[in-house]
Order: C-alpha cells, then sequence, then structure tokens
C-alpha cells in the first residue's frame, strides 16, 4: 500500500483529477493522496475501480446521475468546508482533469476565502483518452494545428454561437458532455461550412471495460449519440486528426480498442 | 516493483505520455510499460526521474535541445521500426499528453504501415499541470467557457492567423513551446482587440523541482519569456481562468507554487 499520509494535512482539501475511469491512468500522486484521504468525495464518473484506492477513507458521492442523488454546487462547497472544518484529511475526486470543466476554481475559490487550503494534482482529461485509445490524436503536422475544449452546453446557448462561427477545420473540436447537444452543434458547424463528412469520433466510458468507440461524421452525429444513456460518460472528437486511425492503423488496433459503425 | 510485462509484447511499439516532469505525475500504466520495457526512447523534456522506472531498459535519447544530439522525425521512425523488428518491447516516451503536440500519429502511422502494432498510453498534458500548481484552470464557469491549446508557431505563420482573428477573450488560449513566439502571439491578439491587461500565466519546467509560475498581463508577455532559456519547458496559458488564482488563493498556495514578478 502506497502512504500519502504526509501528502494531505488534516484540515487540507486536494482537488485530485481522476483520469477517464481505468485506474491504471489514475496518476501516481493521485494514488497516494486516496490512500491518505480520510473523506473522499465523489462524482458520478469515478467508478469503484478508482474508488478502491481510499479504501480507508469515507467515500461520499456528490455526482448528478439519473435517478440518483444529486448535490448541488453550494451543497458540495459546504460539505468539503465542513470536512475541511473538522480537520479531515480531504480529497475531492472528479473524473478527468480537474481544470477542463471540472469546476475546480469554484470550489477552490470558496474553501479558500474560508481559510481552507486547497491543492490541485491534474489528471488525464477524457479526449486525450478517447484519441489514445483509437490510435488517434488532437494535434497532428498538417492535418490539426491546434485543439478546442468545449461543452455541449456551449452548443445550445446563442450567446455562445461566437466560437462557432470562427471554427476552423484545421483545428480539432472536442466536446464534452455533449450527449444532447452534439447534434445541434454538428448542425451549427455544418451551416457554418464544415464539410458534412468531416470526421468525428464518439468516444463512450472511454478507458472502462464497456468503451466504445464510434467512428462517424459530422452529418451522422445525430444517429451516433442517440443511442447513448444519460449515464454514459461521452465525449466527441470533430476533425481529422481523430480519424486518422483509418489511416494509420487496421488489425493491429482489435486488441486495444473496438469500433461499432451506425448507421 | 511493478511488473508489466504483460503488457508488451516483443515487437510492440507504446507511444507512452510522461506527463509534465514530476514522477508523481505519470499515470500507473506509464509506471508498468515503463517497468516492462526493454528499449526506451525518450525526448528532451524527459527527465532522470522519469527514466528510474525503465533502469532495466535501453535508455535512448532522440530529443532535440540546444548543444545536444537531434535525431529528426526519420531517424527517430527509423530507430523505434528497427527495435520493434528485433522483437524488443519498446516504450516511446515523450512529454506531456502524446495526443497534444506530440506528433504520435506520425509516428504510430509510419509502424502500423510497417506492420508494426502501436499502442498509445495518455498523459497528463503541461497547461492541466501548470493551472494546476498555480491553483487555477483552463476553465471556469462565467469565467472561460472554453480552452484552445496552440502552439508558438502557430502565431508565427501567416497562414495559422486565422484562428488568431477569431479568438476569444472567453476562450483560455494554452500556447504550448511558446518561449520565442509568444510575444508575437500577444501582439496580434492585442492588434485584434483583446485588452492588454488579460491575464496569463507563464509555467516554466511545471511540475519539476525547478518549476516557476510568472503572473504577467498580454502586454508583459515579451519581458515576461525574455529571461527564459532554450532548454526551459515552456507554456503560456492566456485569460482570466488561469489568473484566478489571484482572487481565489493567497498564502496558502505558497508552499506548492512560488511566484516571481518580472516586471
Amino acid at each position: 500500500l502506497v502512504n500519502g499520509s504526509d501528502l494531505i494535512r488534516p484540515g487540507e482539501v486536494w482537488l485530485v483529477g481522476a483520469g477517464p475511469g481505468d485506474p491504471d491512468l489514475l496518476t501516481r500522486r493521485a494514488e497516494k493522496l486516496l490512500a491518505a484521504a480520510e473523506v473522499v468525495f465523489y462524482d458520478a464518473l469515478v467508478g469503484q475501480d478508482v474508488l478502491q484506492f481510499a479504501r480507508g477513507a469515507a467515500q461520499i458521492f456528490v455526482g448528478k446521475r439519473a435517478g440518483r442523488h444529486f448535490a448541488d454546487q453550494g451543497r458540495i462547497n459546504q460539505l468539503l468546508l465542513s470536512a475541511a472544518n473538522d480537520r479531515k484529511r480531504v480529497v475531492r475526486l472528479k473524473g478527468g482533469d480537474p481544470s477542463i470543466f471540472g469546476r475546480s476554481l469554484e470550489e477552490a475559490a470558496f474553501l479558500h476565502a474560508r481559510g481552507v487550503a486547497v491543492h490541485i494534482c491534474p489528471g488525464v482529461t477524457a479526449a486525450s483518452a478517447a484519441v489514445a485509445s483509437a490510435g488517434a490524436a488532437l494535434t497532428s503536422r498538417g492535418i490539426a494545428r491546434s485543439v478546442q475544449f468545449v461543452t455541449g452546453r456551449c452548443a445550445g446557448e446563442e450567446s455562445d454561437d461566437d466560437w462557432i462561427r470562427s471554427a476552423s477545420p484545421d483545428t480539432t473540436i472536442a466536446v464534452y458532455m455533449g450527449r444532447k447537444d452534439a447534434p445541434e452543434l454538428a448542425s451549427k458547424l455544418m451551416a457554418r461550412g464544415f464539410d458534412a463528412l468531416t470526421p468525428a469520433l464518439v468516444g463512450v466510458n472511454v478507458s472502462l471495460p464497456d468503451e466504445r468507440l464510434l467512428r462517424t461524421t459530422l452529418q451522422s452525429l445525430t444517429l451516433s449519440t442517440a443511442c447513448l444513456s444519460d449515464d454514459e460518460a461521452v465525449v466527441v472528437v470533430i476533425g481529422p486528426a481523430a480519424a486518422a486511425t483509418s489511416i494509420a492503423h487496421g488489425p493491429a488496433f482489435t486488441a486495444t480498442c473496438e469500433w461499432r459503425l451506425v448507421s
């Protein structure tokens, strides 16, 4: 067992990235912090395979998932503060990387303003894991010069259409929490001039035993995401670098990833 | 010692993200792969603290750094192929995450086309680690709705100015390999209408013992990067989420990060 009790002092809170789900994609630091924690507050996207590293800790679910307990951000902030004030060693465990759509800043600011020491442990973000499983990439010379991370929600708000209007085909777009909104986003990108056959990779429960990687196109994105449920973690990566597996990889990859063509 | 020999079969190549530098920010899988490797090809940004996990492997430097050996991409491809053809268990170790500016696709495509099985292990990317050290974030509700990862080189090429013309202040911009080109990028962003006082975070050797985090602004970015050397790994994060430490964190963070104001 890894000893990390020197990493967290009583009354301190670590915001920790759990990565995409596979416990092997935890960082060594995250493993040590979980072993040292007395209380772990975890999200819906964090599974038992990861929580096993925190066997000695009270494990408190604060995630949002269909039909299960839901704690709003204000309540989560209060729970974290209360545990810190009780002089516990506290880990706040978030799927992926805390700095990317993880609301880490809101929790850190709340705690810091109340005198609690906060630290952040970065993690592997879902889009990186999705393209790794697929043998693809987020950037590649001559194919994708940059990558932009957005949320599905962005596509649904008028005020957020700015970035869609200026989206460029040589920038890969990674859409987080995009199950519901990806189709609308795809429509808007096509309206803006994106080729309907622009490749897209839909990663479902990436890195977990039930991982599915769906290769599709902008015009088929609605169909590709329609069959997914609320309980599944979905990341959509749009652009040629995400599809480069078709060029670069064939049978050699069937051992590590499974393609299901939806049409 | 972790046994990962079942992870790499002889003749296979794993492209592995080493994370930003701190060995505790390696993933558990990367640690296992390094322990199982017979040959490790590593970049300039990968240090001895990480390579120690591959004690049993031949360690071959293929990076680019001032005054040291340089291997071009074609030569690296050939070295990887040769090791795979020799039925070695091969790890190609890259700083950060292989899918973000890591040229992973070029190497994977080259090897796959020649019948070599390639797998990818994602890693923690430098921008995530920089904002984690700083107690900041890449996105935050109401502050930064998305984040875009670009390279310094992008700023120097006319053909790449498209994204700068369309850059939006509510998207965080993370500039990799940006030491030389960040000042030009800053000028272009200001010309495009960005506030000269837009906050920027310069992360130098992020997560390593000599990490430095410099808080600056777009208008001072030239000054802030002028003192850095070619040998230092630099990531520049532009936007209010990267600066939110000034609001959220104070003395509680001095133990984990050091601010040096450059003016």
